[in-house]
């Protein structure tokens, strides 16, 4: 029997760092781990990677940039000295002549030096992850004692390969039963995990099983904010030995989270974390704020076509950067109703945003022009079509060059998936930001924010009209597509649940629609390929997480 | 002592697979063999993965697409009835519920059925590899006994970790090491292996003395034939227990190589595999005729500016496809100078394509006043250079689109690298064929081209004049850009070495140019982002290999 110890708090700093800012990720974990000194803590943990801010890529492979971070790992434990210890995420050069070139790792910062390291484990390399890219895994238990403790120490995906927990284990080991053969009292995990709708349910309920299970608490600390193509949703965690949660951090926000290892009261469950469609609103909104703010942005232009996408899209950023921010601009052509520009006018007036009216007639009559001689006795096709979108294309970013704003891009993840949309046409844009939001999930957040607002913010036309690219008369989407209802069922089997055709269709939906939505899906990968970043919010999206061949054919 | 066996001949079958065409990949493989089995072979040798193609990508996660691979396996087996055995390579389900979901494994095809199995042991997960995401290491010699030899199979990285010819090894074992352990007489690897400019002598050398190092023979059999952004050069080799050539396949072609495991005779050394321009000349038609094809398309479209990057790109597009599948368009505008409209024409005349001219400037007038009021007030600036770009852009899609060809961006890796190019504008296109040519390279093959033709394909006008945009008047890259050759010095030490600043101030570059090229290179990283897929000739290539954040700070 080890002697009983004094009561520990340990505080978990969800901070939000920008990818590669040295110096300005250090001053985030110093300010957080001072407020947590303040608050009583014995120590402070960082999320992973926290010093170079996750994921950093190929950052990773300039040996000066991994350098650089730990000489900002030195000056910060001397900011530091005087302080509680802090355990802090940082890539390490592995002094191997063999295997990958770096660990995954945290140091203690404690006394003005950098002391003890601890290594990851598990390297997950699928989905958006490319761990095993860069990092060697480490083999054997880590303890950091504290305060006659063992805190076991983890990282993110070390606590995730659970025998009990999971059906399908993707490792064959797993770092928390060595931690607590090693008599750990405690499990900590630094992690960094990406947001995706309904996840952070998953999580608790995982981690909650885990230190039932090993009966010991947990400490789960997570970084927020956006990274490029992700959204990390912070709500650190803490569980008591029977797996109860004591604590639990802000969604979508930064905190410092204490968490006392003998307190036995649970908190309530997360009453916050409400339905999809709240949920999926403020991802967007702090991957979209993070995305301008973090590429040195302030203002944002969207094209307003006076249908759901774009007002969404515009919702978002007014909520994300503040409306006198956003730039709408509506630019007509023959083909466009007048309802469609009233509805814009409509939403622009309801969110506060300045509008410009670009009429593409006389582009477009140029553009007919100089093509005449070489489309001589072709039918109107698709061509057209697209003519239009990239001369909209070329007015949007004419106007994100002249007043440096960022364009925001408009298309759902229904049309991007069959291809419903122009390359460099309505495509253009630094940020597609519901471009992994299936067309009926933006009817129903759209909905969802007008109820919430107590106001229409998304005019009731848009909601109820019928969906358009009007770029020819009378075009509605379901010309082209099946019913967005039975679209998205499709997609989403295919795409998240990798389904092929056989499997969908013994679900029982109509073969020739089947096989037509995966043929579109196939042929559009080339649009995809040139496609903005698109914010990710479910279990795969497009992007990091998509890797498809172009010229295949399967 | 093991008996003295008979002479035996191996056939190597360098083929090219499309990405996912089962069918068609079977029928590659079939008829290869039966020319081996004609040849008197007594075990045919596919490439890695030939079945599927290398590389599937994510076709990998479907497990649908997986069974059917074994599907084609036993038709092909079948078809193969009465034949010599063959090797073929195809992806394996994990049947175990733990780790990853696969095996890269080779299957013996061989009286109707199909037999043992081989799998990989060591799994590229670096520049544009990823096989960590797919595939679980095999552990073990694995021996194919064949009239009485005991041949050691494996799988492409299996060969590449030899700790005498590596400073630095990505793996603790040596999987080649294990097979001459188990008493294999000689190594076979099946194998995928991209071109990039002078990786075949490495790959030669190195495979070479791993026979010498052995004394065992060595047989390596390469596809060819390009996927996407990849180009494959084939060069199949066969080494004797010396370490000397025996046997060498066609560079950039078809072949059917056979290798007698008791011939003494080297092959004299690669004449053919000469100068830089002319392997990136070879490899750049192969990789742009492949993607063409794979993609379904026979024509293509190139804007024909008079500079050097469309007239190269033009004279690749015309050896690959055909000069009457290619289509020039020449669109200048009230900056185009007449030389410009003449060496475009010129060119076109000695590459024997059709041409048309679509001048620009009603759509700039048309813009200009669309986008007027808006403007009012704020200085030209490299907006108004944009717009005209994306006009031509505009011009090239529509024409692609109406007719049915690939439009083919004509950009090269300098201007890519520090982004002097416009998003939607000259970036247009399908494929980017000289996206990884550095411009001091562009010229020396253009030279080269012309040498070798003995005739100014590419006009000397082209070849001696200033490179220039032609976006506004008397405009030349060298107003923005520092000189080529210093630019493509830097560029290459910081993309293909991972050099940072003062590495590369070190080397002796001014330090103001050094840190004004790396910060333009940081900043291009969202152009990048959306950038057609660039046919990969140096050791790092924009693309699949090149894993950059945006949203970043460093």
């Amino acid at each position: 029997m080890r002697p009983r110890v004094n009561a520990v708090k340990i505080a978990l700093l969800q901070i939000n760092p920008v990818v590669g800012d040295l110096a300005g990720n250090a001053r985030l974990i110093a300010e957080a781990a001072c407020e947590a000194g303040r608050k009583g803590a014995a120590l402070a943990v960082t999320p992973e990677l926290a010093l170079v801010g996750y994921l950093p890529r190929d950052l990773l492979l300039s040996s000066a940039f991994v350098a650089d971070s730990w000489t900002a790992a030195a000056a910060l434990a001397r900011d530091l000295s005087g302080q509680l210890p802090v355990l802090v995420g940082l890539p390490e050069p592995n002094p191997s002549n063999e295997g990958r070139p770096l660990f995954n790792t945290a140091v203690v910062l404690h006394e003005g030096r950098t002391g003890e390291r601890f290594r990851k484990t598990l390297l997950p390399t699928y989905d958006v992850f490319d761990e095993d890219r860069y990092f060697e895994p480490h083999h054997g238990a880590q303890i950091l004692e504290l305060g006659g403790r063992r805190l076991g120490i983890s990282i993110c995906e070390d606590v995730w390969n659970d025998r009990d927990f999971w059906k399908r284990r993707r490792y064959h080991i797993d770092p928390i039963e060595d931690l607590i053969r090693s008599r750990a009292d405690a499990i900590v995990n630094l992690s960094a995990s990406p947001f995706s709708v309904g996840k952070h349910r998953r999580r608790e309920e995982m981690l909650g099983s885990m230190a039932r299970k090993h009966h010991v608490p947990v400490l789960y600390v997570n970084q927020f904010g956006g990274d490029d193509d992700l959204v990390f949703d912070g709500r650190s965690l803490g569980f008591d030995a029977t797996g109860a949660t004591i604590a639990r951090g802000r969604a979508f926000g930064p905190d410092v989270l204490l968490v006392d290892l003998d307190r036995a009261e649970a908190v309530p469950a997360d009453s916050a974390a409400g339905a999809a469609e709240s949920e999926v609103w403020h991802a967007l909104v702090l991957g979209t704020r993070d995305y301008v703010r973090k590429c040195g942005f302030t203002d944002a232009v969207v094209g307003l076509s006076g249908g759901i996408d774009s007002a969404l899209t515009a919702a978002i950023a007014a909520e994300a950067i503040g409306a006198d921010h956003v730039l709408g601009v509506m630019m007509p052509s023959p083909y466009s109703s007048q309802g469609s520009v009233d509805d814009a006018r409509d939403l622009a007036g309801a969110l506060g945003i300045r509008t410009l009216t670009l009429p593409i007639e006389p582009a477009m009559i140029a553009m007919e022009q100089t093509l005449k001689s070489s489309f001589e006795g072709l039918p109107r096709d698709v061509t057209e079509e697209n003519i239009q979108a990239r001369i909209r294309g070329n007015l949007l970013m004419a106007l994100s060059n002249k007043h440096g704003a960022l364009l925001l891009t408009t298309g759902n993840k229904s049309e991007l998936s069959v291809g419903y949309c122009t390359l460099y046409g309505d495509m253009s844009g630094g940020l597609a930001v519901i471009a992994d939001v299936p067309k009926t999930m933006v009817y129903r957040i759209a909905r969802w924010l007008n109820d919430t607002r107590g106001q229409s913010i998304i005019p009731e036309a848009t909601l109820t009209k019928a969906p358009s690219a009007e770029l020819r008369p009378n075009q509605t989407d379901q010309d082209s597509l099946p019913p967005y209802d039975i679209l998205d069922d499709i997609l989403q089997r295919h795409i998240e649940q990798h389904q092929h055709a056989e499997e969908i269709i013994a679900a029982g939906f109509d073969p020739d629609t089947v096989r037509r939505v995966l043929r579109l899906v196939r042929l559009a990968e080339f649009k995809r390929k040139q496609a903005a970043p698109g914010l990710k919010v479910t279990d795969r999206a497009f992007g990091t997480g998509w890797r498809m061949p172009i010229a295949a054919k399967f």
